[in-house]
Order: structure tokens, then C-alpha cells, then sequence
């Protein structure tokens, strides 16, 4: 049985590895952290029946010889300090900020506009986007989970970059739910404003998650890119759920039986990859509430089945296979469980 | 032509206002004020392509003789001062607040926990119900304007309490619509918390939108009370719109043809109140966006036609009826217009 | 590991007891019927990446011998002749619809407005409320699973009945999803007929559940009847969640604190009741996504704490403790597993 | 005052004609036909107040004499032998089907799979985009309405269009309401299948609405296309509302100023268009019941502001600017009322 530490339990993202841990077989919880609400207990800030107490980040580090893992659920640029306490206890990190995921710091320090005040552990850590690194994720004891528009959109182009198939302009059409905003109040995220409203925001190429894409795509398997991804996420009045629609351009001479051979072989025996058949488009509804992505290939036009257009539909749970989901099969992955274990 | 001034522009009370104005066809807009946007322009804080400046209050206040009317929209308490300088003025006043609906110093200041600094300005406000004080709204300069719970709840009660027919306990279980709660940010009101979800909220005999029903009820066409109220308010996932659900009691030996009759009686030629035929139930489309308020009446159990037990469905857009819709209704009465002018 | 056959297993609660059985350890899918899409697969009907066939219910009647347990999820009244077939073949049924649930056949028909063609069976069959039967659910090869609503009811008001503190008028004011409606298509359930509505529908005492309420709170523990239950469901702009707001007298003498042992003793160690503490209230999020009920306690006037009217607000997942949660629960109680088994 | 017809009008194009009529000065209502409800009357059918009876469409085709204006909200292929009837009974008619939009009968034949049964009309009719035709349109006395989706995006890209500089590829990604669908039953469009989910369909080069543009866009003033459109629709879990995200690129050494100068001259004086300043996005907000169109322009990378590559969100209302709020400007400008009439 593994003992989890959480340090910010009180999002969005870290309620939602609570649930997974109670049901995960082999994990527990040991402690929990919360800035706004150390000394107060988890059920007064969420509906649940379960009767942990919250501490604080300080008090946690002390207790990190209390756990065999931590999940880091903070906000950006408050992971780096202490990642190093607890890799120093020797405990398991996995870290759901996007400090570590980019390993070149001046990428980092361009898009996120700070300085990196731990560089020397960005090549340490393994990014974790389970499907593509799951080699590296093996026995990784400082994991850097995924964004989720990065694995909406690196689950759903993935095999086109590797078989460089993926042409140079790419456009991706996001649209989140708003738990992805974070549990934080903001009067674009109130109930009356985001309800019966779509709202497009850094669209272009404007939001930091395009270096994801960027990390992945452009050195996926030896071809190299660089692509152009214009990225346009749009606030969609649902809790959870994302969808990405991508339009891309093949090669010409690639057709559209070779390319959904690509994907079948690329995700063969991937339990949590959903490959829709011809015809079938990925929607919220193929995976939320589960840790699933569900991708759908269509060729622009029927009448040139072949023709270079092709349109990827991608869509996961952003709390799940975009955030904790994710984090708790990179666990799993990492200690040597079954990868689903929890999951299902 | 009328000129409006708006104190509290930006709340969603204020916006829809300047929208029912913008219609009018005897409206226009003198000025707008907002505490928090002053100096800058409705459009930044409002998705609406009307080229307005916002205001201070303060400004507002030296700039009273550009305006006929001025409509409140202003936070509880908040009020007080600018009515005695817009009335000193010479302009109508209509505030959509609470702190003039209550003739009785004492009660407002049980329910409401502060000091009422202008008590003799109590009985100066007319209580802008307009279908049961629309004698008294005529030629007003002083109208307090009903809050959307009591205006939900009076209007479905009143011809029963009229006739003496109400019962002692009444139980209210109402649905409101988010927009309730004002624009303002808190967690509650985020998306993610109250979508896809109910809240009920100061239930029983703990919310003082229950004195505006005592005020009312208790005291209709000489018919004595006091009826006990037993009011719970529920938090319902859509914008706009209210639903209460009202169980009352009738005297024995009343039927429910005599009860029909009684509600066409008392809103024959009411342009606003939609009373519902027998089998058919209120919802809120039956009001939403418009100034209406849809009324079902409904004998409990189908076995015993004319029991007791009644259940009478009352609804309403909180916005509009319940808000700002009554408040132009209000105007119109006060100054002459058609009533339904702008409102349809 | 038990085999599993589930009629009509298309409808929400099938493909809900579908994605219970993937995560149950001890559970496994043998066959599914569908009679729309007999011939066809699941994958074809729901967003699901899980191959299975889907078969007439009248070839799953001739493989009864393949599955340990078959879950009826059938339209009222067409599961009267799969339950003598497969209670024949020695498989253990869990009756999802509303035939065996009462043990009356006059109550039955008068409600249902049909002949019973069973009604030998109605004495045979277990009434499967866990927290309420537990001890007769035991063993039990058929249990017949309650009704969503009725579970919402009798599990808020249970403890009370049995005190004998129910007192005689029992107002509920409930609210469900839209899933609670069946997936069938009519022109009430539409998207836009539904979305930003609330609708009042069979309210009094019209609603064929209050049959259940009489038969679990008229004879609680010995203390008799018969209530008077007015009960008004609502249908509400969510997919999934139940709300009743439930208004009961108690005994003069009897104390708020009274009344918060009782519930307390009366579910003390239930893994799926979630009684709130004073001041906080029931909602959907405590217990969407989960096989929970959560019940709050509400005494109507602060300034009467011992007064004789309590609010009672139970909420529940009606897809889930409301139907097919409740119905894994009963399967873990009669076959003895740990009853939390694939519910957690 | 111009008497109106309305043939279909218990669909929620025709439901919304007849709430803009009751609103417009000039309008008044003559007749409505349903072919499902003719009989009956409207009340039963919506949860309106007003006591229209319900004809058939045949008896409407008697009493042509009776209106001034018929407006068809009728299926696809339906409107072709009403509009003969009416036309030689000498009504104007405004036509929201897309029996007559477009212009060349083998365009028409190919998109919706049909033959044109009255292809010497498709000349006679005027296309009524009211900001591009408005010339035409003036004194017209056959009009084909255009559809929701080619509302939304001619009017974001003519302007482009117009200069020559809409590019060849234009990748439009649109989301739109569930009422676009219209008023029926179907299992995608029942609240369970579509709350909390986004599905995307007939995405690519499939929809018909594809004609619309092209029509539009490919002949805009002189400047000949052909552009390749790739359309994808998206259905979105509102009730009304459209937003489409379009990706375009303009020659090099066009500058963001000179294509806002563009949009700013084109829609110089039109009431109906919201052009966003820069750095602001249209959202459904924006135009939510309103007969608005929203339009946003966002050069796609900051670091090259004047580089190829634009995105362009155009926001409507499907069922007003997108059907029949624009229906209502195509009759005011058609007969020479003041163009917003009734519609503000």
C-alpha cells in the first residue's frame, strides 16, 4: 500500500486525485495540504464525507517521511522549491504544474515570463505523457505531468509527427470546460457569465501550452518539425471535457487507410487510447469521467478520399486524462502496478 | 422623451435595464453610473456595442437635473443617501434595493441587522407591486421595488390572501436562477460549482425576503394573518428565472372552480400574469425573458377535487419581473404611459 | 467472479450498470439485451470503447445458464415474464423496474393501471432499500430495486418513521434530472424543451412512487400510518441528480438534538449515508458520480430550535444509489461480497 | 399595419417571428399554420399567453387575401408550392427554408440530394443578407432568408472577400445552439445526449450550408474565388447561439490596420454589426437575443502583427440574426420601415 501526500488538495485537480486514490486498491493518503484552509478539514471545503485534515505546505515537508509519493497540485513557478525537499527526503514527485514539463529553461522562461530558479532539474525530470514516454516514466522518481491541451492535442497528432506526416501548419480548435480555469474565483468563470456563453481566448499563438506541443511534435521519433501550430481555445459551458479539433495537411500520396493504420498500430493494446471507426466522431461524451482519450480521422473532403486535408478530433477529460487521471497512471507506471489500476 | 439616469449600471439589474430602455420607445439614457468602472465605458464591462461613459455616484448625484428618473440598483444599505439628494432634486426615484420596501422601521431592521438612517422616508415609498398597488404607483415619485422572491410569492398568494383563503402555514419552495445573486465573485457562484448542481440555501424562517411576503399576505384587503411562512430558496443551474412551488391550505367547503374564479377575478385584464388553465403547470419558459408571471393552480390529490390541499405554481423572470421589467412597469404606471410600453 | 447478463441493457440505467460491472473486481458481463439493437453492438449505441454484442432478450432467456445474476432494466410491466424464466433457470434477479416492488397487488394495479400477471411473486420478491432490508437482502434471488425517488424519500425520512416522528402531513418537493425520464426520445426531454427550464409534472398526489413511501414509511418499525404524503417532482436542467426537500412535523418535546441522534444511531457505520452537520445542506454534488445519499437536518425557525417543523433535504444520484448502485449493493449483500465492492 | 402569415409556425423559427411580431409596431398577425397542431392552438403548444387559433397549411393557402407578408419556416423542399400560391395571390414572401437561396439549380440539385421542382423561381428570388443585398432587397417581393451557419460566416469574411483578400484555404471551425436543429425529436438532441457534451458533425466539406458561402464569398464584388472552405459544425450544449472561428490568410503586406480600415468601412452604419476592438474576442454573449452580429479580428502570432495568417470569430444568434430576426430586417427594409424596427 502506497501512502500520497497532496499538496494543494483543494483544487479542482487535487479533489479529483482524492477520488481516485479512495479508489485506487493500492493507494492511501497520508496527508494534504492547503494554503487558504490549513487547520480546517476537507470536508468543509468540498462535498465529501471523508474526514482528512488539511495542513500546510511547511508542516508537509516536514512530514514528507510520511509518504512513499507526493502530487503536487500547485500554482506555476510555487512547485520548484519544494520538489527539491521532497526529492531530497527521497520521495516519489509527480507534479501537475507545468514547471518541469518543458526541458529547455529559456523556453520555459519565454512563455511562462519568469526565471527558472531550478533549471538543473528540468532535464531530471520525465515528462509524462504516458503513451509516447511510458519507457522513461518506468521507475522515474521526478515525473512532470502533461497540460491538458498538450495531450489533447499530442494524443491526437502524435502518430502523424512520427510517421512525419504532419505537414507544417497546423490548426488546432480547442474548446475546455471550466474546471480547467482552476477552482479559483474570477468573474469570467462565474456561473452567469460562462453559462449559455463560448468565449475564445489566446487565440493564435498566445497560450504557453503551444511549447507542449512544440517539445513533442516538432522531435517525435527522429523527424523533425519545426510546425506552426495556430492554437485557439475557446471556454465551453460544461464543467469538464475538452475537445480538439485539428485540421492538418498529409503528404501527398498518404492515404486515409494509411493513416488510420498508423494510429491503430502506433496505439495498439493502449488501454486508454479510443480509436473511433470511420465515419464516427470523438465527442465530451467518449470520455468524461473516464481517464480515456478518444480520437476520430476524417479526410476534409469525400470526394477526394485521399486529398492531403484531414481533420483529427481529439477529446479527454481535462481532469482526468489532462490532469489527475494521468498522474495517477504515471504512478502506476512508475512504481511498476498495473498501468490501469485505479483507473477503469 | 424621459431621460433615465442608472445608479449601479453594471449589475446585472442595471444592464438589463439599460436593454429594456434601449426599446422604449419614450426612454433614452441620461447617464450611468458605476463605482467600480467609473471613468470608463459600459463596453468594457459589459459584452454591448451602446457607447456609454460610467460615472461616479457622486457625479451622478451633481448631475440629478439632466435626468427625469432615476432607477437604484444599488447594493442594501447603500441607497439611503442618494434618494434624499435625487428627491431633494426633484427627480422620480425607483429603487430596486431593498431598504424602502418595508413600511415598518422595526421589522426592516430585525431582517435586515442595521439602523435605518431615513425611517421617515418609509411611508413616502410606494411599494411598486403594480397589480396590487397600481392605484397608488399612479403619479408616485417614490417607488421601492419589490424583490423577486415576494414578487414571485405575492403574486401567487394574493388573491387567495385577499379572499381570506390562504390558510395558516404556507410552505414555499422556490428555484431561482443564478443572476439572483448579483455580479459579483464567489465560489458559490462559480461555473464549476453551480453547474449541474442544486443548493438550498436560508431555508425555513431565515430569509428576509420573507417580511415583504408578511407585508403583503398578512394584511390583504382586510383579511388578517399572520401566516406562517416557511420559505426555502434553492439555488437552480440556469441564468434567469424563478419557480416556487406554494402548498397552502384552503377553508373547507371552498372549491377549486371558486378558487379559479378568484384568481381570473383578481387579474381580469392583467397584462402580465399569465394564469395557467386547470392541468397545466408553470415552468419557467413560460416567463423567461419576458415581464410576466405564469400562475398554476393545482388541487393536491386528484381524488378528493375540491380538498383542501393546493399547490399553486408561480413564475417569473427575476430580471425582468422580478427586477427590472416590474421597475419600468412601475415607470410607465407612474408617469402615464401605456403600461405595457417597451415591456413586450 | 460472477457473470452478468443485463436486459435492456441500452437505457441509462444499463449502460451505467455496464461501466459499474467494468470497475467491479468480482463482476464480469456475460450477455447484454437490447430490443432496438438486438443483432448490433454497445459501441454502436453509446460512446463506449467495449465490444460487446447485443442480443434479443428472448435468445438471453434460452443462455440464462451462462450468467450467475441477470439485471432487469426493463419498461414497467415487461418484466413479469423474464422473471419467471429466469428465476426457473436458477439465476438470481435484480428487478430494476417498478412490478415486484410493492408487496400489495391492489396498491400495484390501482398505481400502475394495470393487472399484475405475478402476483404470486410480490411476496417472494426482497424490496431492496439496503440501509432499510439489509437482513432480508441476504441471500435473496430476487430483489426487487427500488424506485429513485422513493429511495431519495424513504432513506430522509426513515429515521423519523420509525421514531414514530414523521407526523401526519409529509410535503416533499423533489427535483431530478433529466436522466430520471429514460432514454427515450419525446419532445419534454429535448434539449432546448429542457435546457434553462424547470418543469413541475404529476405533483400532489399523483406520482405512482408515493406507493412506495406508504408501503417503507407506514410501517416502519411498528409504528403505523398512514401518512399523508403530497409530493411534487420537478425536472431539472442537470443530466443526473436528485434533490427532495422534504417538509415533516415532529412531536411537541422532541428536540432538534433528539432527532440528530436518532439519524445518527439509525446509520451509524452506513458506508453510503452522508448525514450533514447542522448549518450545512444537502446538494447535488455531494453525491453526483457516487453511490451515496447525503441528509441534511433543518430545523424550519432559528428562533424556535425545538420547535415542531424540520426540513429534511435528501440528495442522491438517481442513476446510481437511485438505481443502479443500489442495485450493485443489493447484489453485493445477497451474494455476500463486502457491500462498498465496485462503489467507491 | 401589415398583416402577417406564417406558414410552420410552431417551430422555433416561426415561435420566434411571432414573439418579434408582437413586439414590431407595424406588425400584427393574420394567420399561423401547423401541419402536426392544426386545430388546435398555440397556447397548446408553447408556453405562450396568446390565443392564436392553429390552421393548416392548405386553409392558409385560401386565405392568402387575408396577409400582406407570409413568412415560410417550412422543411426543406416544402416551401416550393406555397411560394407559387402565394406569389400569384400577390403576397410578399419571405422564405426560411433553403429551397430558394441559392441561385443555381445544379448547385442546389447537388447539395440537397432533390430536384428542384420550380427552378424559374431560384432567379426571382433575392438573397437576404440584409448588409450585402440590402439593394436588392428594397421593394423585393420573394426573398429566400439565408441560413444560420452562411449568416455567420459571410458576414465575418465578405469584407476580406470583397478586397481580394480572403486567401484560398479558409478553415472554419463554427459551434452552434441545439435550436438550430429545430424543433424535433431525436435521440442526438435529447437533453441527456447533449448537456455537458460537444459533438462535432459533418465536418470538413459536407454540409450544405458550404453552398451558401461559397455563393456569397467566391463572387463577392468582382473579386472570384474559387476558396476552398473546410466547414465544421459543432454541436453546443446552449439553447441558442453561434460562434464560428475562422482561419484565414491575407496576402503579405496587408496590415491588421488596414484590414480592420476594411471591416470598419464595410459595415460603416449597419445596426446590426458589432465590430470588437482589437484584443477583444466576440462571444455568444455578445449577441445572445439580439439581431446582432459580433465580429473579433486577431492577427494570429504577436511577434509577426502583420503576418498572413488572421482569425476571425463571428458571433450570431441562430434564431435571430441567424433566421428570424434577420427575416423580420428583411421585411422592414423590403416594404421601407426604418430597418431596426421591432428589432431592438
Amino acid at each position: 500500500m502506497y501512502k500520497v501526500g497532496i499538496a494543494g488538495a483543494t483544487g479542482y485537480t487535487g479533489l479529483e486525485l482524492i477520488q481516485l486514490i479512495h479508489r485506487h486498491p493500492q493507494m492511501t493518503i497520508g496527508w494534504l495540504t492547503s494554503e487558504n484552509s490549513a487547520g480546517g478539514a476537507l470536508a468543509d471545503v468540498h462535498p465529501v464525507p471523508w474526514d482528512y485534515p488539511l495542513i500546510s505546505l511547511d508542516e508537509a515537508v516536514g512530514r514528507a517521511d510520511e509518504v512513499d509519493v507526493v502530487f503536487l497540485c500547485l500554482p506555476h513557478a510555487a512547485s520548484i522549491g519544494p520538489v527539491k525537499r521532497f526529492q531530497s527526503a527521497g520521495v516519489r514527485v509527480i507534479d501537475l504544474s507545468a514547471d518541469f514539463r518543458l526541458v529547455n529553461q529559456s523556453i520555459y522562461e519565454r512563455w511562462y515570463k519568469t526565471t527558472h530558479t531550478a533549471p538543473e532539474l528540468l532535464t531530471e525530470f520525465v515528462y509524462g505523457l504516458c503513451e509516447v514516454n511510458r519507457a522513461k516514466i518506468r521507475n522515474a522518481t521526478l515525473i512532470a505531468n502533461p497540460g491538458c491541451y498538450p495531450t489533447s492535442v499530442n494524443l491526437g497528432l502524435y502518430p502523424l509527427a512520427k510517421a512525419g506526416w504532419l505537414g507544417n501548419k497546423v490548426i488546432i480548435d480547442s474548446k475546455s470546460g471550466v474546471s480547467g480555469a482552476g477552482r479559483k474565483t474570477a468573474l469570467t468563470y462565474q456561473f452567469v457569465e460562462a453559462h449559455d456563453n463560448m468565449t475564445p481566448y489566446s487565440i493564435g499563438v498566445r497560450h504557453r501550452h503551444i511549447a507542449e506541443m512544440e517539445q513533442v511534435l516538432n522531435h517525435a521519433n527522429g523527424h523533425s518539425g519545426p510546425h506552426r501550430f495556430i492554437f485557439s481555445p475557446h471556454l465551453l459551458p460544461v464543467n469538464r471535457g475538452m475537445l480538439s479539433t485539428m485540421y492538418v495537411s498529409a503528404p501527398a500520396g498518404v492515404t486515409e487507410s494509411q493513416i488510420r493504420d498508423l494510429y491503430a498500430e502506433t496505439y495498439a493494446g493502449e488501454p486508454f487510447i479510443h480509436l473511433l471507426p470511420a465515419g464516427q466522431q470523438a465527442t465530451l461524451r467518449h470520455t468524461t469521467n473516464t481517464n480515456r482519450c478518444a480520437i476520430s480521422i476524417t479526410p476534409a473532403d469525400p470526394t477526394e478520399p485521399d486529398g492531403a486535408d484531414y481533420i483529427i478530433v481529439s477529446t479527454l477529460d481535462n481532469l482526468l486524462k489532462g490532469a489527475s487521471g494521468q498522474a495517477i497512471q504515471n504512478f502506476n507506471i512508475a512504481v511498476g502496478l498495473e498501468e490501469t489500476m485505479g483507473l477503469l
